[in-house]
């Protein structure tokens, strides 16, 4: 195991005020990538084996008109939330439209992606609805640059977008906007409260994340749509904090232990936000 | 919508000094809680049906010690990671021992929680991989305590702890362990390079997450197999932080506006980590 005695290193370096727990501070060896994935395979039998074949499933063109009112609607049904509306929008009007293998997955395990996975507020599940719609079409070569796509559009955009008119199911209306910054349920739902004045269990909060269980849906269709066509482009790039700390935490720099895409302002630019909330509280 | 002049109400609490973008000083009305969900039902046609009535899979009872190196070696398969790994390590061995309908299902969708979410770095997938598995079986009402059983042990515990022997595929040996306090991949996976000194693309991280997708693999099989028996408890608690914040953010209190249930303390007790990395960096 290559290794380093991190304190004389930075000793010589000269920065070792920083081996206090300051994350960005570290140093690290570049060291190689991990093992090579094995060749492809398809086994029907055996450890590993699945019915079809990986990310064999066929995608099929959808209407984001049609499709949006139906990501709002199953946000609402039976309270299965963000996760499930998205999904089911895509895959499961696949199924209407098509039949199976779409309509034979079992939807409502998507409801795991209710408020950032069973409440705890980590990804804002209707994010994980769509990429998890991704990877039944893509393997990850494909996939991951839909989904950056995906999730830097939703960190940049002001939400809700979607009005359900007359068809509303918390409250109508328009609703305030807000940018998340963060594909995390915790942030982009926290941020919206504070911008709007609501609290986290108001009938407005559901009513904003059932618009934007719609406005995923509707994104997501038009990646994938273009994707089918052959006309996927990237338009939404890294933002500059993206860019700068990876100047020193991306592979084979000196402290090469950036984990993610996530915009590092959020947590790590000094906020109020981030400030020590146990002491002398703001 | 019964709303509240947020300035007014600061100016009179005597804390406007905080209303510039202070998340957790923010104050917000108790409003009342989302719509209640529709009653159950299990349509097997039109919207919103499906093959099977929600959350019917039936669970079985898996040996931890069998699937543990299952999940392991499904985190290096083809690379589809920590996410695949955990996820067909229960699913997929159930599938192996029961057939359908366990083995019907498309095992490679669960790659998209490799590292984070398409390499994000948002949830771990492995966690994301078990949660997964639990919407199989039981709906949020029982799912969500085994979650956060999951979640909050998962914060608390020093990995790895799975050691695969000689049937190592990146590398043998005993390995640094770290606790991340969250179940955030960024953060676990940042923490552990900087205590160990391995950057992020090294082998060594990759091995530290490949045991790590077993080491979840078991706790969870040890939450399901709990469940089943009807002796499913919940042994990890909230930390001090969350109690002590949502004295504040819970439902009805002043600031009514905390989405989640994650350690508070990684992103709000001013640590050096997120201190401002754009000006004066540390």
């Amino acid at each position: 195991m290559e290794r380093m005695n991190r304190r004389t290193m930075l000793k010589t370096m000269g920065v070792l005020g920083c081996a206090t727990g300051c994350l960005a501070g570290g140093l690290l060896p570049g060291a190689g990538s991990v093992l090579a994935p094995e060749p492809a395979m398809a086994a029907t039998s055996g450890r590993f084996a699945q019915k079809d074949a990986p990310f064999s499933w066929k995608p099929h063109v959808l209407d984001a008109g049609v499709c949006a009112p139906v990501a709002y609607d199953g946000y609402w049904h039976q309270g299965y939330g963000c996760g499930y509306g998205v999904f089911y929008a895509i895959v499961g009007m696949m199924g209407e439209q098509h039949g199976a293998p779409y309509n034979q997955f079992p939807f409502t395990m998507l409801e795991v992606g209710k408020s950032g996975i069973s409440d705890w507020g980590t990804i804002c599940g209707a994010l994980l609805g769509a990429a998890s719609a991704f990877a039944l079409f893509w393997g990850r070569k494909e996939r991951d640059p839909m989904v950056a796509e995906l999730f830097r559009w939703y960190e940049q955009t002001a939400f809700p977008m979607h009005d359900p008119g007359t068809a509303f199911k918390g409250v109508g209306g328009a609703l305030p906007t807000s940018v998340s910054h963060s594909p995390l349920c915790h942030v982009s739902v926290g941020r919206w409260c504070q911008a709007s004045g609501f609290a986290e269990k108001s009938k407005e909060r559901g009513e904003r994340c059932a618009r934007i269980t719609a406005d995923v849906a509707v994104k997501a269709i038009a990646i994938m749509n273009a994707k089918q066509a052959g006309a996927f482009a990237v338009a939404h790039g890294d933002p500059a904090s993206v860019t700068y700390c990876g100047e020193c935490h991306n592979p084979g720099k000196q402290s090469p232990l950036l984990k993610g895409k996530m915009d590092c302002t959020p947590c790590h630019s000094g906020s109020p936000h981030t400030a020590d909330k146990f002491r002398n509280h703001p």
